[in-house]
């Protein structure tokens, strides 16, 4: 029996260490003696950091802990590995290969989104080139929703209803006052507004909801916004707004560049994005006759333990479980996916899909899920969205405070 | 049998609900006919507009949801009443005793902070000089826990809650990479740290805590928190600082003044505080080889509704119930407050105070029970906090997110 390793890499969720979970489970239970844990993803594996999971995961407990305990257990990484046939690479690839035949691993898990697949993907080649046997399943991962070929991500749901119910209670403590009002709401998606239509979800129910949502899938005009807010609040003194970190405009500017924060890139290339909300309340400050808030979710959104969906918990497991189940069974260069059956009653199961149908690739929101004002979600993203949020994983409160696993 | 009002005041929080609903229960079992409340404090009912409860909340569960609903169901107001004899005066209080005549009020109450407190404290005044039997009792009520008196103030034990519960989120979320990273954490209260002391909470348990602690009670110097930061990170890669809104320069400037944001004043001349974090955040990327992200907490701490402590919710019906048996019992002029029998096993009665005791008082956090590197708070202010957040009053979750009270 050959044995097992599983990283985390990316940006973290509430529910990424429940896939953790979901793999270390099914792989103990067909039989691998050692699971390792890579510490913060192939970068740190690449520099022989690693845990053995089997000596430390001992307990029933202590699985109801992790699958509580946000962020990334492991701890993660931004790492990419270089291109199969870049100048270096084979010393890199060769390396890993190496360390891995020395722990004896057959089987290979990453958790992650679409930057994590990629390694996936070229792990997965670089071992048909050197006719490796260790198997290499991508187990999908991001609060972002942004794959392609599953239905949603695990860590979608729970981000989902942080930020649905954030927003109802956003909503009522802005009307306490009674004046003009105009809040506006920063949510995460740089390129996909999946987790800022959510906020459309506080609409259901006695909430009557935010007054408009911006999505970076709709090209976003400074003046059109404005003129949009002076409107609505002709008829409504509290003007609840969500607005993607990621909307940008007819010139392919992100909106926040026009403040004046500063904006590193990561390994990826990705602009770090923040200041959208707080450029926005400012303008809206200036031009209207209104007071204005800003008010950025940040990784509260990401890593909210004490206020997750119970759907995208057992899911997160799933996939776990499911990666371990392929792999097991020969599967190699794939991805899991959830396959949605129905929305009402919800159900879903979980399909295999080769790795090169989502690394690197971007899942947008739909533009028909989107009113033709470009205000508010339509009731396709409703249906959508409501299923992944139901239920909730109590937290283990000890002396007043949701109890988390102990570090590594 | 004299009829009741009721008004909410000031900013509001996650329990001020549950304040009104032990004063309206209390009411209705002394046998009032009518519980009037004002909408939008004492400026809305000076524009005549005000509801009867009796009507509105007939069934159990609307007293239940009400006690989950965030936030100030009867809205609020920052109206600060003119001097007793200052000119024009005369008019604004005839027009409320008026009023509350024609209504055949007998007992106000008045729930919120040290401001509101003034409100509470001029109508009793007035009332005696005008020889009327109006009875006036303040209910106490802030996030912030600035009041004098009271052992603690109902809202802070939720807000402390929140706060101690998502430092623990982020500081797991903020270690993931394994890179060097500040996290600086802006935490409400302007002149007293109570709220960000609450950060300290995070370290009780698993948690190893916040690695700094800044009160605006201790005078605060860039060079010199830059400094402690360069230190901490020799020895730690993630640092995690809960930093108060209201931290001071040497010359009296606030640390957010250093930046460029807007900020303008309210009716009671607080300027709005904004931007320390982001700030401070700046700074350290300037001069530290290090990342850096900047986390408002901003209204999510005090409307943090799917998060209160049970012993809050209950202690801001209790303070509610007694301000209604303090005026059927002849008080006036005074305010309920808190106090204290023991920390172990946690005890807490109510008892009254004179309103010239509280209004337009704050009170800080005592100095000897910050550490002498002002980094951390010491064990006092654990055994004064930790009984404030223990137990949970569960939301009642429809389709995935908590039900509120339907909005006036």
């Amino acid at each position: 029996m050959k044995n097992v390793i599983v990283g985390q890499s990316g940006g973290p969720t509430s529910v990424i260490n429940s896939s953790l979970a979901g793999v270390f489970e099914a792989a103990r239970e067909r039989g691998a003696e050692h699971v390792y844990g890579m510490r913060n993803g192939i970068q740190g594996f690449l520099e022989g950091r690693y845990v053995d999971l089997m000596g430390i995961f001992t307990k029933a407990i202590d699985i109801e802990l992790l699958k509580r305990t946000p962020s990334s257990y492991l701890g993660s990484c931004r790492y990419k590995l270089p291109e199969l046939f870049a100048d270096g690479a084979k010393e890199v690839y060769d390396s890993i290969f190496e360390k891995l035949e020395e722990l004896s691993v057959g089987y290979f898990f990453y958790i992650g989104g679409n930057d994590s697949m990629d390694t996936i993907g070229k792990l997965s080649d670089y071992g048909k080139e050197i006719g490796s046997k260790i198997r290499f399943i991508g187990v999908p991962k991001t609060i972002d929703n942004d794959l392609t070929v599953t239905d949603h991500t695990p860590g979608y749901g729970s981000a989902a209803k942080y930020i649905g119910v954030v927003m109802k209670e956003i909503i009522r403590d802005a009307t306490v006052y009674g004046v003009n009002y105009v809040t506006i709401v920063e949510i995460m998606g740089r390129n996909a507004g999946w987790l800022t239509a959510a906020a459309a979800l506080a609409g259901i129910g006695e909430n009557e909801g935010v007054d408009m949502i911006c999505l970076p899938e709709i090209t976003f005009d400074v003046d059109r916004f404005v003129e949009k807010v002076r409107r609505m609040q002709e008829k409504k003194k509290s003007i609840v707004i969500a607005v993607s970190e990621g909307v940008k405009l007819a010139d392919g500017r992100y909106v926040c560049e026009l403040s004046d924060d500063v904006h590193a890139e990561d390994a990826f290339g990705h602009k770090s994005l923040t200041g959208t909300a707080r450029y926005l309340a400012n303008v809206v400050a200036e031009r209207l006759d209104t007071k204005t808030r800003c008010i950025e979710l940040s990784t509260l959104q990401r890593c909210a333990g004490h206020l997750t969906s119970r759907t995208d918990i057992t899911e997160a497991y799933q996939v776990g479980g499911a990666a371990v189940k392929a792999a097991f069974e020969g599967h190699t260069g794939e991805m899991v996916a959830l396959k949605r059956i129905s929305d009402a009653p919800y159900q879903c199961t979980t399909e295999l899909h080769p790795i090169s149908e989502v690394a690197n690739l971007e899942k947008k929101v739909p533009l028909e899920w989107i009113n033709d004002d470009h205000t508010q979600m339509k009731k396709e993203f409703i249906n959508y969205a409501y299923p992944l949020i139901q239920a909730e994983l109590t937290p283990m409160f000890v002396g007043g405070l949701p109890q988390h696993i102990n570090e590594l």
